[in-house]
């Protein structure tokens, strides 16, 4: 049984649930978040300083990978775990998503998405055919379906006609992932923030059958409150026996919100993205470390943080290695935002266990309402 | 005496010496090779990481810390090594080669320089004192007397004036330095190209008399062939009982060299910035990442190579993060190159405690001569 992908279900508290998702590259303790390694690199992070911050899993982008460095190429020198220097589970999107935002001259058929690269203008194509054979030459540990969606508010009937797309192409991305013992692919839920869509979407998925679900279309602009309206019945239509993984997700009050509606997994570039820009993420909200007042600030971001930038470092070293343009400053701001996020997923992990989770989410919200630490 | 500055050493091999620097803060092993680190960070780098490819000691730039964050602003943060997180011995340039070489609108008297930063335009004045005193507020272990240079080549005449107004700077920087137990003041000589010169900037450093002595106004464009005829007698003018320190050198090659006349201690920002733009350092020589022939080849930048660079990477994916413009490049890369620069002088110590210099240096060019392995 080691070998096999599967998920174990450990406690549940309202909605939200605790488990272990067995890999053969290791366990993933849920709900957890995954940092969002795009280019083979988690940016300003060396491997094992991610895997300190308490990651069990990281997020890479096919639509990235498959234009720099090639996923043949990744397949030749041993597949993108080794190729980046990180032995645990990998899980791998479609490509479908970033496609459609980010490349140039796009054009979208039945058959799947013509695109010319933004790296280099060569054309290129996605399918649920191409996007498997790619996540399989990376080497990917849970695989994600080739999938399409319209960015909120949208139209119903646009919503729908895309759902179906997307169904169709669950239907072909299963086909063509075959049998990959080890290997996990995940379907997504479609169906914007319609419940009889969704609903729809869920069913058809769950006929095709699927390792996990995720709950895709959401982060793309709706909004904190329309989000978390499609979380509160969309995990619903799915089997409690799989993980749910919601995409693109989020702001600490995000993962929150999302955890407590019965979200397994998460991921979002936030922490790390911040962590560049001088944004801080800590119990107490958010820090902008670039400004004046920290200057003269001998304390940490927060006290009560273990990682090395907090016990490592004033907040007026933060600030002055971020005026100056110091690479140090994004890398000790993006180790403390990752570490951040770990801790709240531990935290979010153990209450659930501990049957405290309202609890646990009301002092949350009750440390982020007094805000940062007042100036000295 | 364990709150003293002294100097011990160990064994000679020709001129070659290896010995012991004794601070308060900690031992440095000579012939030392001290990586810059201008604005409280070596770039790229966490300071645990710096401490981890052997380095004993680091140096901090004066002129840049000064006009950012400021010297008071240090001291009351608690000194630079509180501040930027590192507890072993720290060497501070006296500001005056940076300033006439970065700053702006800046006028040489007597006095000192005053000049406009080169940050936002403000205007300061160095001079001995005012070095000294900016030195004390960072609670430099190793402090340097405030000097001027010239590039080189030069007129004689004009060698001549600017080392006698260094030599005169020099006693006003032992002056206002004053008694300060556990930290050190090295005097730096002038004299260019020219024996007589050097010898009398020495004797007037000696009759003065410092903690360690500088080999000053070389690595200013004379090359390595007029700079090596200068260490071929100018460390003979110094006293043997004090370190020997060769400001701003270099490649391998000089550092060899310059240990081979004599040299205990060295610094320079080439490997931290060769790091950054896609150079390595080995045994074999120089490699430039971003050449294609890389783009392929599974191999480490060299077998050989103990460094988290050269075991968890292949040449494939440094080129892959540096086209990407992936901050993981310069880490690596950088990390690599301390890596090293501070295992040859490991080797040189070793060599030159046993005797055995020569066969070592001998070795050193013949790796160097057989060049890069070869593409697959």
């Amino acid at each position: 049984m080691s070998d096999r992908f599967h998920f174990t279900l450990h406690a549940t508290d309202g909605r939200a649930r605790t488990g272990t998702i067995h890999t053969p590259r290791g366990e993933i303790r849920t709900p957890a978040f995954m940092p969002v390694g795009t280019a083979a690199t988690v940016k300003a992070m060396l491997p094992e300083s991610v895997r300190a911050t308490g990651a069990d899993i990281l997020l890479g982008n096919t639509y990235h990978l498959m234009l720099r460095p090639g996923a043949e190429r990744i397949a030749r020198l041993g597949g993108l775990h080794r190729f980046m220097n990180w032995d645990r589970p990998i899980l791998t999107d479609s490509g479908g998503f970033q496609v459609m935002s980010l490349a140039a001259l796009r054009k979208l058929t039945e058959d799947g998405v013509t695109f010319s690269s933004h790296v280099d203008g060569s054309k290129h194509m996605l399918s649920p055919e191409t996007s498997m054979e790619i996540q399989r030459l990376l080497g990917s540990d849970i695989v994600m379906c080739f999938d399409e969606c319209p960015a909120l508010p949208a139209p119903e009937e646009d919503v729908a006609k895309s759902m179906r797309l997307s169904m169709r192409w669950a239907r072909r991305s299963r086909d063509a992932f075959g049998d990959r013992p080890g290997h996990a692919l995940f379907g997504i839920m479609q169906g914007g923030v319609t419940p009889e869509l969704r609903e729809e979407s869920a069913e058809a998925l769950k006929s095709i059958g699927f390792d996990g679900y995720a709950v895709g279309g959401l982060a793309v602009g709706e909004g904190q409150e329309a989000m978390f309206g499609v979380l509160d019945y969309a995990p619903g239509f799915l089997p409690t026996d799989k993980p749910r993984y919601l995409m693109g997700v989020g702001k600490p009050d995000d993962i929150v919100g999302a955890v407590q509606r019965g979200i397994d997994m998460m991921d979002c570039v936030l922490p790390s993205r911040s962590g560049r820009t001088g944004q801080a993420w800590t119990r107490r909200g958010q820090v902008n470390i670039k400004n004046a007042r920290h200057a003269d600030d001998p304390r940490p971001l927060d006290e009560h943080c273990t990682c090395p930038a907090c016990t490592g470092y004033s907040r007026a070293y933060l600030h002055h290695v971020f005026r100056a343009g110091e690479m140090i400053s994004g890398m000790l701001l993006t180790w403390h935002n990752l570490h951040y996020f770990q801790e709240l997923m531990a935290g979010l992990r153990g209450a659930i266990a501990g049957g405290r989770l309202d609890d646990f989410v009301a002092d949350f919200h009750a440390t982020r309402a007094e805000g940062d630490i007042p100036p000295l």
